[in-house]
């Protein structure tokens, strides 16, 4: 089988270097062209040097990106990239956006939560959201996919099994999730100053981060009713990972047993999700530059509270892993293609 | 008014090393004694090089330090502090326990979560809990002060205007927290491993930490009622602050100028209470090497919630320099006396 | 004795926010007024919150801090210093600059390092340089000083008993100097975001750091000969401070002997040094907070090199700490007041 | 062509852990065993989570490692790797050791810094040193491999260029070193207890490491004559990388351009040695998790010193790695087998 041509728009940005890595180690693509604004025409290497020898291209236009491939995955700030998204549609090409465009499927959410309205109505019903372990039979052989963000991510994986078996109430779910700081992006502000968040360690965003409605729409989806949460993100003074601890009140005589069979029923055979043994507990380091993600379930008897814990890398199964995973099953090829590589101890 | 003689057992833990140097700040104390088993005989300042020439004292016994002192600190592991409490006791010797030995009322929670029955259950009765912000007047001269922990100081800050103002609902309340390494003490461990914590975080102890039932008594004394909480604290790489986020279920028609209210109210005139401004959020850092407790309330609307953070130092709001406050307000000293060094911005 | 009245011009920066922290501390002075240029109106515990009810003073303008002090402290980019130091000098008042406009005596060094000419060599030549350990002398009494840079304190510090002594050779020495990244300042850049430095270590300015002809300046007075060396700072993926290892080769003859007694006997009586003992080695720790210099030497007997290692913190006595001692000998206060709040252990 | 089966004996330690990673993505060997004393039973991903689903092999004895491989890695404690290797030799079995046991080629040295003698001195003589980029003709084909040190990989690749083509004094050498922490074991210590080391930075066996005399034996036998440094190790608070920061005195009349020259020609070709370009300086981070070597030279045309500095994975190039590197060599397979995939960005 020959190699599918695969470009990176933006990958100069955390998310978009992370695909380049992945997509290298990837067996059956072949990277036709990789785009910046900021460095075109520079080696992507110069501003990556761990990237040297392994990859040394040179970073070009967006046009010429689309031009080259068959796969287009675009990691760019929100808004910008329903243009692209057209232009790879008229060209009958894959569109994977990493970014959030096409994350909601109503406009008013959109509206509300990101201040922009839809440029192409027509073009967002066409999009699948690309979380595979729920959509994974909508994803093949389209064209357009949303690929989810981190938060959003980890806490519908941590409470499927409990929402799909009806084992929890839907009112009063709390996702309460830290998140390592190469979430926040390449660029420097003074709140990602290394004195500033060295030894920090705070909330933001409280109970108003976007992807509040992206989370809703997932588990309402799941469950079949309107679900709303209440989502505080952290920032931790680390490079990568998410911790998702999930509360929600368990149905009366729902039992720990319920819990860890639904649990393990619910993902066995899923490649990337590994339910931790008993006594241990998710972290952040078990799943770093992999794309794994790891659920542990413990049932609070004393209060009738389930606290489901998902540990996820932001920048693999919270971005450019799981934009791999879509391109796999969207391609044919097998799920776990390139995303199989030994992570370090340490 | 001559010098208060004040002695510290088990100087040499992190919670003891803080505890001298906030005493060696104090205008109106002298150290008469520090002890400490496994490096008795050698200058603090050896097992400290920070402390040389602020304090080359000699690290003595526990029998020295109850000896030359009126004022006994103890900084011991939970079963050891009962004996050395009544032996204070019979000298009429303020006795302030770091540990956990006093703290609990109820011997049934002590012997659940904490596996060993009282020693002297009359001198349980004599001791009074050392909250100040709650319990300031009952402090107030008396000779045995347990002294809270770091958990269950921080949760019980963050929710009690709430509660005495009846605007949440007891049922349901989680207190998902988070703490830096030092709150874990001295010793190493294979978690605490620079290379094991470094770029990690997860939750521990999970529903089940001791001190649950230590929050839940201040919760129930505060609100009259029995009061359990869903208590999940995480581990974070970094060496001070705990963070506690903290969700109750708003009762119907509370208003978020209800929440600010009383918040403003409770805390006017605490000196170690600061509430944060509008658009701002408790961080670890802000109350780094102080008595501070920082605190934001947020209520979020679309689900009827009041999500209450607090942030301390786990080493002294939480520890060291909650015992040095307890000493003043029982003494009759000034409540912030040697409290107020200004801190580091980074 | 009534309080002297200071002020800081660029209290927003690291330097200044730092020399904030130590005034606020110190027995006699009064904090007249700080300003800023960025942050002018605000109060400077908006900008850091750990200073929230410490002080919650206003950023004024630059003049007004003038008008209202009688000591100057500026923190500003080189070049910025000289008109306010002539404006500060024609009304008598005491300016203290902590940047880098007056260190250099040689205004040729000055025009090849920094690339400006002096704006007034008038004025340069009353300036004091406020090394105090080896100019103490000169600073009392004086208008104009000039407080010296981070690694420009720490290794004069470290060779200075052996080039006293004659005890190395003056050529091929080299000061292998790490520093921590407050030194680079509050401005957030790409190198000093968090994920980029994270995790990373090396080299910069290779033999082209500013700080080389000022560390020359200091060995050539304190030897009497032109001095040259070969200077390599790194930076440290901590907050604070500087650790300088230096090497030199000994003369002939020479003993570890002789080295010992030199370092002991030079700095004898020296209330911020601090030699380690024997078998321990400084550590950036030991001094973080704090106005020392720890000092250790090891005589390689192998290659015949003296190897003297020096630990500041960068903000103290590398910049700050250092400012008020300066103050304090040039006003004739105990030159440690405000100087000796013992630090944290961690 | 059929796998290789190999052995890793000490697989939990972290060189071991981190020879696993790499052998299990090593597309020419089949793990066949794997072995612990303190862990023996359980399964790897027991201690180490991140490779449960990669690798989750029981621990088993020694004894069996060796029976079931032909290729042997030990990453043993020094003093126990001998026996093991006399039982591989009489087996013809090839046996790589992580350790020191092997390294030194004068037993005097061994009994000065080991504190031991040579079990079986015949053995030694047959023992090459697997210092890829020097010695790999002598490497190929061999049963017994002595992997270098970490430190002892770094300086004399940053130094080799220069000797061979006498560019500098061979008298006089510095080498001043950084390494990340897993470079002092998997085992807790107090020093390394996370409180303690974060945030702090010290130099540690000054002088005195044992890594001095191995450093030695290669810069002589690369220089053919006997040559002795100063080596001042440091430890840094971050988990992986080393960086050596070496200077020499260069020989009269040596230009900028013979030195670029002599390392552009010397390193022309090798894989893993990587020239940093001009400008720039070399990074643990462009480093972790890779076998390469950065090295970057700087002429310090002032004092006529060269200053070479190397960067490397101290568990990669600087142990795991280039034991993989060297079996490559040993077995005849590409040399870069296994040792190509892409490092992560943060």
């Amino acid at each position: 089988m020959s190699k599918v041509k695969v470009g990176i728009i933006g990958a100069t940005g955390y998310a978009g270097a992370e695909l380049l890595r992945l997509l290298l180690g990837h067996e059956q693509v072949e990277i036709a062209a990789i785009s910046s604004v900021s460095f075109k025409d520079m080696e992507i290497s110069e501003i990556y040097p761990m990237y040297k020898t392994f990859c040394d291209m040179v970073l070009t236009s967006q046009e010429e990106v689309i031009a080259k491939s068959d796969v287009i995955f675009a990691a760019l700030p929100h808004g910008l990239s329903q243009e692209t998204a057209e232009i790879c549609g008229k060209e009958s090409k894959v569109f994977i956006d990493i970014g959030a465009d096409f994350r909601l499927k109503d406009e008013e959410d959109y509206i509300e939560w990101y201040g922009g309205e839809y440029a192409n109505k027509n073009l967002h019903e066409k999009a699948v959201y690309g979380l595979p372990e729920f959509f994974r039979s909508e994803i093949a052989g389209k064209k357009l996919i949303a690929n989810p963000g981190c938060y959003t991510t980890a806490v519908p994986l941590a409470l499927y099994p409990a929402i799909k078996n009806s084992l929890i109430e839907l009112r009063g779910i709390v996702a309460d999730c830290k998140s390592g700081v190469t979430g926040a992006g390449r660029k420097p502000t003074q709140t990602n100053h290394f004195p500033e968040l060295n030894e920090n360690f705070y909330a933001y965003k409280i109970a108003s981060h976007r992807h509040t409605p992206e989370i809703e729409q997932t588990l309402s989806t799941l469950s079949g009713e309107k679900v709303r949460i209440t989502f505080v993100p952290h920032l931790l003074p680390i490079n990568r990972g998410i911790l998702a601890t999930c509360y929600a009140r368990l149905k009366n005589g729902v039992t720990e047993a319920d819990i860890k069979n639904a649990y393990a029923e619910a993902y066995m055979g899923e490649r990337f999700i590994r339910l931790v043994p008993e006594g241990k507990t998710p972290t952040v380091k078990a799943v770093r530059y992999t794309n794994f993600c790891d659920i542990g379930v413990t049932v609070d008897e004393r209060t009738g509270t389930l606290i489901a814990i998902s540990a996820i890398d932001n920048m693999v199964k919270g971005a450019a892993g799981q934009a791999v995973q879509n391109m796999n099953i969207c391609l044919g090829l097998d799920e776990e293609m390139g995303l199989l590589t030994v992570p370090p101890i340490n």
